[in-house]
């Protein structure tokens, strides 16, 4: 493995548990019946847990969006055309599509890169790190060869430090690229040695009944021709996945490195966390959960994670459209510790705290 | 029946089918695969059946906050003194309570009122509409007479005339009243015929097994004594109701007469909606679902009304807590209308277009 590469994996540390404990007790001081804002106060406490500060604002938010074309759509496996792939990335920077709209609700921006799209991207803010004009064909071959995995992944983590040199304290996942459901669950598969059958749908449902059997039976030889080591994510990653799911798990790593809550979106970018997870556990720990996303491959990510998401929005899009929904949560776990009153400040006496301990909830 | 809220609840209309249908053909025209954003989609839908407009967009947001006392916390039912009804309150208007802390996330106004707080309210911005100085223990006797609960739902329906005059497009539900959790169960109780074991649990949580008893046979005592009548959904508020409960019942019927969507929250706000619902199902039309709140007697509600919460935080503070997060999701569905590219826009070949109508979803 490249060496700079080595280096971020293994320099991942677990977040801090003393900031952990600190946000803990704040949090049982504030105005409110211990745990009746559940998954937010849980948020605050593990905000607290990354950044190492018992409050926190994130002024700025931004979704990175990795987008790249998969050379298994040859295949037939979806029914979308490769080309969608680049009319669909020059329309985020517009906020226009899923993503857009909604990062349009949540004060966020979107930063678009091209890690491999076929053609030229015209639109001048997609930033341009293309390492290859599309993947090979996994079915018939490595997607890619290892160098340019790494380089993938690397290039995700430079992207969460030019973010954060920009001042945005947390970020989003998002990706575009035809096919890049078969890719993840190639991926997955590879990894947790699901079965394709159980793992592969329709993708974003624009699938028939043929091109989910062709979808199928492309994943299964692939997985049989590249034989990837289970053991070794990378190789996995070169083998069958691809550019987008390779960068994204390189904005996961380089947000835990650089200890910044990085928001999971859906089958791809969850796809992606798993990647990371298996390259350093630590990753989890800045992780945080949105909705629960639609693709029957998520599942097994869920499970082998233990995965909580908070919003059960029935959504399969993909883009990083589930992203501003963490945002809101990822807000008002922030206002919650820093605007809401103590028990103190609110001026609750001191016979309803006191009750406060001896209660089992 | 007073005549005037006869007319109120008599003249609720369905939303507009029409609307709904031209809404559901543009949402398909957009920029992505249809149904992908699941809820979204669904909530833009139906808030353009209920405005009669395809494309919304709601400037101002408010919950309104519905702030009373009840006798029942004579029976022991609570371990919070029924002075914190009032010191809550008084909170409230600041924004350093749970609901206000998410407000100031969600760019939304609270608007308080006390509905029958027992103590005077020295916060001006607070508005008094006082009914009672809390209600009468309905473990011994009605809690209140019909005429006031009647005043109260009228009050509730007031509120939302003159927030729709102020310029609020959406409306929230929330309310404070220690002991409130009991007249919830109470109510939800005598409409359903549910029992009071399977439906009452700790409130807030801030209940000890004791206080727990105490609340159940409270409950089971007022409904004996009082004889609410099933079948009546006025008699049983003011037989074993509160005067939030009441008035929160008033701003649902107010939104639906009036056709603005209003925000369901936590157990004592999803009571009323059924109080509402059980005057006039029509009212449903013009609900919108936010979190699934914690409480046991809830499950009760969410199956008789088959609610379908978006969101599943683990909270249960009440206030209108849970608001801000559905007021960020029609934000987004708003947005979606609004913003998105259509197909046509996006320059998305015809080829792939043509395909959707063709497809199994």
């Amino acid at each position: 493995m490249n060496a700079t590469l080595k280096h971020y994996i293994e320099k991942i540390e677990p977040y801090d548990k003393n900031a952990l404990a600190a946000a803990h007790a704040y949090n049982a001081s504030l105005l409110k019946i211990p745990q009746s804002l559940g998954r937010i106060e849980e948020l605050a406490e593990k905000l607290a847990a990354i950044s190492g500060k018992v409050k926190n604002i994130f002024q700025k938010k931004c979704i990175i969006i990795m987008a790249a074309d998969n050379g298994i759509t040859a295949q037939k496996v979806s029914s979308a055309p490769q080309s969608v792939t680049a009319t669909m990335t020059e329309c985020f920077t517009k906020k226009v599509t899923g993503v857009g709209v909604f990062a349009r609700i949540s004060a966020s921006d979107l930063i678009v890169y091209d890690v491999g799209i076929k053609s030229d991207i015209k639109d001048a803010s997609v930033i341009n790190k293309k390492l290859m004009r599309g993947t090979n064909d996994f079915s018939i071959g490595p997607a890619m060869n290892p160098e340019i995995a790494e380089k993938a992944v690397l290039t995700g983590i430079q992207a969460v430090k030019t973010a954060i040199d920009a001042g945005y304290g947390v970020i989003g996942t998002g990706e575009m690229g035809i096919g890049n459901t078969s890719t993840s669950t190639a991926v997955i598969c590879a990894l947790t040695e699901a079965s394709v059958a159980e793992c592969a749908d329709s993708g974003t449902g624009m699938v028939d009944d043929e091109a989910l059997k062709n979808k199928i039976n492309a994943i299964e030889k692939g997985l049989k021709i590249n034989r990837p080591d289970k053991s070794d994510p990378l190789d996995v990653l070169a083998k069958v996945g691809g550019l987008d799911i390779a960068a994204l798990t390189g904005v996961y790593l380089g947000c835990a490195y650089y200890k910044v809550p990085v928001v999971i979106d859906g089958y791809i970018s969850s796809c992606a966390a798993y990647v990371a997870y298996r390259l350093n556990t630590h990753t989890k720990d800045y992780m945080i959960e949105s909705h629960r996303t639609e693709e029957v491959g998520y599942k097994i990510i869920e499970k082998q994670m233990g995965l909580r998401p908070m919003f059960d929005l029935h959504m399969r899009l993909g883009e990083g459209s589930g992203c501003p929904f963490a945002f809101f949560a990822i807000d008002c776990a922030n206002a919650m510790m820093n605007y809401m009153y103590t028990f103190e400040q609110g001026m609750i006496s001191s016979e309803y705290t006191d009750k406060i301990d001896n209660l089992k909830f």
